[in-house]
């Protein structure tokens, strides 16, 4: 078997057996297919696609590469949920809480902020001591004890789709349905979770902007999840707007605990009430979607959603009582300013990509792997779409490091909103689910 | 200005601009711009294709990407051929001394053969003692005084081409028209030749095996080396079965003197003619093709072409007596058996590519750069598309090191040919001019 044959099939519109794929990946894995050759067969696959056959092989080689987590020795059953990411994007820091919360174990591996879109892990470290490196016997320990466990992913995590992601980063083949699907998938696998409940977001402040290439994307991811044997499902959800109303790491901390204490806002609520009802449907813990809904709402208004969050904190080195105290303890900007609306209308538009981007111009996110960050800044929006607003209320508040820094970040917010003179609905969050 | 952007841009169909173009060549020659971006974007134009204007700019990029030769002080007008590459193809051992008996100067860089396609330089090292390997200095020296050279290229001739086309080759971006013809008419135009005809070989024995991408191909070249400043024509012709009747490298030379001393086969002698012709007309020595054909008959006619092929030889180092004693000072094999037609027929097929692999595996081409190659071996036909033949009559003579080889050569030479019930007319050599 040559590289160079395989990358020919594939750029003939050919269909690639399990052991040519498996030749590819372990081969450029272990360095003997060089970059250039891997460079050449992704921008193929760019062009010819895969067939989900085709994928699944791909992800379950790339699961392989490096090291796959068993975690049947910790639960019969462990969820996972994973989000292709967004603005405003905190579903993970409570649905984790509520899911453990309903008995149910949550073991997940998260990754950083990169561009527009916010990273779990950036968001927890908002609070002072928590950390998201643990051994895989912490790991383990943490997830029979408490239930719920958020870590980084570890370097021997299908170190495949780590050389080809930077790969794929500077030859402009990220794009590619396949190439999103395996990658997302193969951490999924190796990080052995049973049952996985995936978030498509769909809209401006998402990678995919069409609700075609979304629910494509969402039907190749379970069907790979079923073809390698896994429980899987995908919701396509809206992120044409923010998520909730905090955009920023310490501000989507507090919402998150607001949200676990019942007084979140009532779009994410909602959403999270319906994911988490979802999660412990596929997982056995409730006969029906209604039921596992209406037992997460429970965690939520008995407060064992928060008390999961709060053990879950402190058992990775976080300060507990951020949960009583977020103001105090979590990282505060200097200046808050308000934007206010130009006029008077309805929100027709509150574009959620512009406040990714304003939140990296802030301080808040990276333009490169390895940036720091600063945890303080983002903004709150005050309306969105849908909203009647009048000239001079505040559309939002912005959180930053300098009276100047806001200002920009005014500018360019002004853009991201539009208004209508007539009555608009606001956007339904669940698009489509793909069981 | 950023690599990634400009694969993205061209992996979208966009047309990229000359100081993208030129930025990204000078950046992949000079090692700034990685292989790995190069082969993402080889990939990306072999999908999305080239106009003219880019293939230009591309092509004259690579151009200035090293050296590039002024001849404008050894004569007005200097004359190169370029061959696409096919099986039996003696037309440069040929075509040089007749045009440049025609008071013509023809100065050409050649390459040496890979795959079934055999190469020049190859060919001529069958001569006792003679080398490509001449000094810009020498070059001229002898284009001055013998009014023909043929030089192998300099290291420093086109890079950038040097570089892409071997990262091409293990990316399987071999087959794209701007590739091929930006790889040509770089080294055609940093070799510094005023005048370039073009010969694209069609068929089952060329990289061109429709006469479509032929056109297309030959097309865009002229569009180049027009655009480019440098009278150019090409001529596409039919390379299914063999050039004239001999394959293998000192064959081919020996075939070659014959041509010029006016014992050739027709087909070639008429193709020759033609060519010359075509040629001689370009570079403003006569008044019309028809009487550059005249002229060009006369060189093989009067011994004028078989002497300055002498002295061609003679200058880059060969023994001249080749051309009265080519039998006693060309290496011969050591078995020669002829391969008997199995059938009555008129011959349909006599497949070219099969013809070129035969001669590898005989020793006399090479799978991979810098195989050693054995000048002797090879094949001389009996028989060509068109004739009548009898059952036991010879269909070819297999020139080998070994019977076992010569039999393993018979066997696999067997399916390259076909038989008809009715007459069959040969084909047409010369298919199509573009100027």
């Amino acid at each position: 078997m040559r590289a160079v044959d395989i990358i020919q099939r594939k750029r003939d519109g050919e269909e690639l057996s399990a052991d040519e794929i498996d030749f590819f990946i372990q081969g450029y894995t272990r360095g003997d297919i060089p970059d250039y050759q891997a460079a050449a067969w992704c921008m193929a696959v760019y062009f010819q696609g895969m067939t989900h056959r085709e994928t699944t092989d791909l992800t379950l080689s790339m699961a392989r590469s490096g090291r796959q987590l068993d975690l049947s020795d910790v639960a019969d059953v462990v969820a996972d949920k994973h989000s292709t990411g967004g603005v405003g994007d905190k579903v993970t820091l409570i649905l984790g809480p509520m899911v453990a919360a309903a008995g149910q174990p949550v073991g997940k591996m998260s990754g950083r902020g990169l561009g527009f879109s916010g990273g779990t892990l950036d968001k927890l470290e908002s609070i002072p001591g928590w950390s998201p490196e643990l051994s895989t016997q912490a790991f383990k320990e943490q997830l029979r004890r408490v239930g719920l466990v958020v870590a980084g992913q570890t370097e021997d995590l299908a170190p495949a789709d780590k050389k080809l992601y930077a790969l794929r980063d500077v030859t402009a083949t990220v794009p590619s349905l396949p190439l999103i699907a395996s990658s997302v998938m193969s951490k999924k696998l190796a990080a052995g979770a049973h049952v996985i409940l995936l978030d498509v977001k769909v809209g401006e402040g998402a990678f995919m902007r069409t609700l075609e290439r979304a629910v494509e994307l969402a039907e190749i991811m379970v069907a790979i999840g079923k073809l390698a044997g896994r429980k899987v499902a995908a919701r396509v959800t809206d992120m044409n707007q923010p998520l909730g109303r905090a955009v920023g790491n310490a501000l989507e901390v507090k919402e998150a605990i607001a949200t676990l204490r019942g007084q979140g806002p009532d779009d994410l609520t909602r959403l999270l009430v319906a994911e988490a009802g979802h999660l412990l449907h596929m997982c056995g813990k409730v006969a029906s979607e209604e039921e596992g809904e209406a037992r997460a709402r429970r965690t939520l208004e008995d407060g064992r959603a928060l008390a999961k969050f709060r053990a879950f904190v402190e058992a990775q080195g976080g300060d507990p009582t951020v949960v009583e105290k977020p103001d105090r303890l979590l990282p505060k900007a200097d200046v808050v300013r308000p934007l206010l609306s130009p006029r008077d209308g309805w929100l027709s538009r509150v574009n959620a990509r512009t406040f990714g981007e304003v939140t990296v111009h802030l301080g808040g996110g990276r333009e490169r792997k390895g940036d720091p960050i600063d945890h303080s800044v983002g903004i709150v929006l005050a309306a969105k779409i849908g909203d009647r607003i009048e000239q001079g209320q505040p559309l939002c508040y912005i959180h930053a490091r300098t009276e100047t820094e806001a200002q920009t970040a005014a500018e360019a917010l002004l853009e991201a909103y539009d208004w209508s003179e007539t009555p608009v609905a606001p956007p339904r969050l669940i698009k489509r689910t793909i069981r």
